[in-house]
């Protein structure tokens, strides 16, 4: 049989330590082909790029890899892999590894997992790895036995149409991780706090800021897992579709 | 009883046909705070700001209405509206109308729509309007009744916690309207074409562009509903969880 072809993305930028983690990762199972974002687009969400032109330029290639840097979005680095560069359509997509937590609602701010979203629209198995650890100089490599486990376990089983992989990984050494559990998604958010400042010509403005509120997560959420030092994995839908509320909200009057 | 208090936003920026009209409908119903992007901000997705700092300024006052264009996303708008613009938690959150559809899975890559789920997250009642019509002078005003109605139901019966609504407007004059129809989200999706062209240095850059595959779409769906000149409404959740899949998943083999 011969190699998978894996693509593979992220939000934090090529150059970023996650990516380049993940792409050693994936050289192990099949041919990888990287088009992924030549500058960080932390918090741009599925955002796509229609009102300008997009660039991509291929930065480097070896036997098992090839590598494109596009000025784009993580959805668009996606779009132009599949429509564009990559011969055919990918056996897998992985996007990550992310600097920071994409558990609970973070999913919806997070362009890792817009690309990994992406990718399942376009009808290819997608996962999103994040490690819950902000800083640079992270340690990516704890759990990259994991990673490629679940990788190998996508191209094995496939996934059903409309669902994709939200894979978080707690901040943690190799043998302090303890497996992987399938989780839902937390309803912990964000406790927002804007930093109000004065310019030097006297004109406010404001830096986003606040504090992470998961202190009340409940059993079987990714947050909970993660607290225990288990990579979080949460099969995600696209459907958005609250069929729950679709009977009552039947019998409301909208008549006029 | 007082006034509710509505908090307008949109994703086409404060200047928009749409918006306009729809705050002037909102100013029939309640005391209207509208805090908007400065400029378009379609196909923002989910992004937030937290790299760059935010500008907020106010630009308009009445006895009904009080207006804030900001430099940022959509959801920006909403975050800054709640925790530094706003009296008090507004009773309710409109975004719109926007310059075009956001049916189906064009929720995801929707600015309008991430405003609305932005204050669903906040635990405000929200909902999304869009028009399919993209054009500037598209007729803003033949679903008006429809929007107020809407919106004071929403106000009358409250929504789920974590559930707001994806109103899509057909292309239509108000007496071929022919009601609103409760939907769920319809499976089509884009045909993504990328243009390539060279620039005058002779390098190559590209655009994205596509068609919208919406022939096969199932019964009960927010494109069938348009189709037939019916007013779509979906209600839409951000627990992105599979359930179904989560049995599934569990079968499988994590140990390294």
């Amino acid at each position: 049989m011969s190699k998978p072809i894996i693509l593979v993305t992220n939000d934090d930028g090529i150059a970023a330590p996650g990516i380049r983690e993940l792409i050693l990762i994936m050289k192990e199972i099949g041919t990888v082909y990287v088009v992924a974002p030549d500058k960080p687009q932390s918090g741009m969400g599925h955002a796509v790029t229609i009102n300008s032109t997009l660039r991509v330029e291929e930065i480097y290639s070896d036997n098992s890899s090839f590598e494109w840097a596009c000025s784009g979005t993580p959805a668009d680095c996606v779009k132009l892999a599949v429509n564009e560069i990559l011969p055919k359509k990918p056996d897998l997509c992985v996007s990550g590894i992310n600097h920071g937590s994409n558990s609970s609602i973070n999913i919806l701010y997070s362009g890792t997992m817009s690309a990994a979203i992406e990718a399942g629209i376009e009808g290819i198995p997608a996962i999103g790895f994040s490690l819950c650890d902000y800083s640079h100089n992270a340690n990516f490599k704890a759990a990259s036995k994991y990673i490629k486990k679940i990788a190998l376990n996508v191209l094995k089983e496939g996934l059903p149409k409309d669902i994709v992989l939200n894979v978080n990984i707690p901040k943690a050494d190799e043998n302090e991780i303890k497996g992987v559990k399938i989780c839902k998604q937390a309803r912990t958010y964000w406790e927002e706090e804007f930093v109000k400042r004065v310019d030097p010509r006297g004109q406010n403005y404001y830096w986003l800021t606040g504090s992470w509120n998961n202190e009340n997560f409940e059993k079987g959420t990714d947050e909970e897992a993660l607290s225990e030092n288990y990579i979080s994995l949460v099969p995600v839908q696209f459907d958005l579709t609250a069929y729950s509320f679709m009977d009552t909200i039947k019998n409301w009057n909208f008549s006029i």
